[in-house]
């Protein structure tokens, strides 16, 4: 479980407090035939549990010598692939400010514009320094839908290039809505590179192209570095958007300390800025996280 | 606990994704004079927990020589008594398909109209093949009700008859809402009988008398049967009501193949038919079923 | 955990059942430095847990030798100092009747007139027979709000005085609310006094003073009597609130009989009268409370 006790606030409301608990039940086991297989869910999610057709936050999984199938809560194939920019050395921080900013793209067109339920089917498997998926998600529907379902595919490859152990990858995604082009369906490509340096240092980016929300001759670009030195981790990124010449971008930082036993003392702050603004804002956290 | 992913899907719907999940807590005591006490809730019951004064998911007991005594979400004494046709050997399925249809009926009138309020309260005791229980249930109301109690009574008997092991049941239950007939109960009287034979095989019938939903002169008759040998387990039941001339049928078909360690395959099917539907109707699901 | 099932009923009601089970969860750790800290939350506040910036039910805290602070759903300094008359050897009931009449007070100003959020932050210490505690609390807001901080201060003395050992709290609890006399503040000023007597008896008082609901010139007085011999505990409590003439009072019952293991057979009731009445009403609960 965890729990956190903090302040947060943004630069147009003030300081509030923060408090947050939560109990992770995990369960697993394994068949005859030597498949493992299990499910993790969180006590916050148990309101939901009831809603079986669609994302309740919980994820399924079976595996075996023939890969990974997981159902539910969990990354399609081109986010399984990719490392994104808030994931390199980030501590975390209580209210995620780091990764929130208007900037930062975390999961792709996974639930895409509310259409698709991110109710995710994937299969991954790994041979050696190479991963590969294959991931599905359909259109919430009782009925009949005129929707195609989703699809993913993602790549992921441990290779050294000149001195530096570099995770490499790479994915496709498509989702049947109209793009601004004027296509049936929306794809997107996306590559992500990270390294981390014998100093502390890690650092990664990632470039995505297509029709980003629909919006054809889109891109996203982000980068990200992480530094742990003894108790201390600190991070930072940025990332921005250009929608066919819409421009949305913004910055995160987030720093812990780390007490020991599962303590630590935690910093975010997210910036945001672009076309989509009259003016930048700022929001940031700051307190104890506990994991236990 | 328990979690399932799969597929499911209607003779007029896509198929769709299923996952599901719970957690159960079981809680138990004894008190210095010997009587044992307990409760037991599942994670998906938590966001109703504050309702103390209805169903709220859960049930309480204490037990002891006297018999035992269980309030909340439980059976009243005739579904305790009585063995449905579902309950014949069935291995379940992902969305109880099988016992879903329109001719399947599971609890009788507990929870009668909507009126009742599904917290039951129940005294059982068992003398050696001899079983008997007693239950009532109330209307929901914060003030005075006009609406008598509800309440049923229900015995139980092993007994060997030409050759077979029988499990008889017996039950009557009366609530306070107005027959066809004009009446101000409604009452039912219903029998099951249910064997496992040798070979795997298992068969029960159950037949229900009485103002079934109010309407006098009606009847139900379910039959079911279960086969497991080795790892498979098979299951059907056929169902039909006759609200005095209005016929409402259907039948469940359920398959399951264990792979042990507590995950198994499982299929389930129903199928509805009869005076009530324009046409008849069919649902399915089929996927993995694993139990912690 | 925790299971209750019973009946309770009104004067103006009819009796009716009541079940109630709980789960609690709770997690603690150490940092390397010593420091403890730790959440506890319940199963039925699950639902709840997404709520970060009000009181969803639960505390997290952390402590050391500079004393305690938590922060959540605890008491404000005021309410931690004090000890109610209703929890004088009060061994509790079903629906809380005795405690939930209309002369009873609990938390004073902790969440003020549904201004405040109840999500206290409260620091205590303790050194020796002396204890001091503060708290904040704030308004709910997503912006800017020109209500400020409630804040509390308590203070706690165990001492010898005339024989007696005297548990004593003192409090002063002040909320950025208007008072009928026209200040900006409401502020309330209240002592607590308790001792427990060889023979099994226990009695307390509280006296608070100021302006409670914001009503200048009130004042609300407790008395609490407990007494606890072999299986059997017995609590009666009496409360009055004088608003500036206008008056509001009430007592309550309380008796357990001790089953051992756990489970006690527990019978609580209310009653209220005053004011704000066109006559006095009753409450009453009755059933098996168990703790797991």
């Amino acid at each position: 479980g965890s729990a956190e006790m903090g302040i947060f606030g943004t630069d147009s409301a003030d300081t509030q407090f923060h408090t947050d608990v939560d109990v992770t039940f995990s369960m697993s086991g394994e068949t005859d035939g030597g498949l493992s297989f299990g499910a993790s869910v969180d006590l916050d999610e148990a309101a939901g549990l009831g809603f079986e057709e669609g994302n309740a936050g919980f994820a399924v999984f079976i595996s075996g010598g023939f890969g990974t199938i997981t159902m539910g809560d969990t990354d399609g194939a081109m986010d399984w692939a990719l490392t994104e920019a808030g994931n390199v050395g980030n501590p975390g921080s209580l209210r995620d400010d780091e990764t929130s900013h208007a900037g930062y793209w975390g999961s792709y067109h996974d639930g895409a514009a509310g259409v698709y339920d991110n109710q995710v089917l994937r299969y991954d498997n790994t041979f050696g320094d190479f991963g590969v998926a294959l991931s599905f998600e359909q259109v919430q529907t009782g009925g009949e839908s005129d929707i195609d379902m989703a699809w993913a595919l993602g790549v992921k490859y441990d290779v050294e290039l000149a001195g530096l152990d570099l995770a490499l990858g790479l994915g496709y995604q498509s989702v049947n809505i109209a793009n601004t082009d004027g296509d049936d369906d929306s794809t997107i490509v996306g590559m992500s590179a990270t390294t981390t340096f014998d100093n502390g240092l890690s650092a990664g980016l990632t470039y995505v192209s297509g029709d980003i929300f629909g919006v054809s001759d889109s891109s996203h670009f982000g980068l990200g570095f992480g530094y742990a030195t003894g108790a201390v981790s600190l991070h930072a990124n940025y990332g921005k958007y250009d929608l066919d010449g819409f421009e949305v971008e913004g910055f995160g930082l987030a720093a812990a300390y780390d007490l020991g036993g599962g303590a630590s003392v935690n910093f975010g702050y997210g910036s945001s800025d672009g076309d989509a603004f009259a003016e930048s804002f700022d929001t940031y956290s700051l307190g104890l996280v506990m994991s236990f």
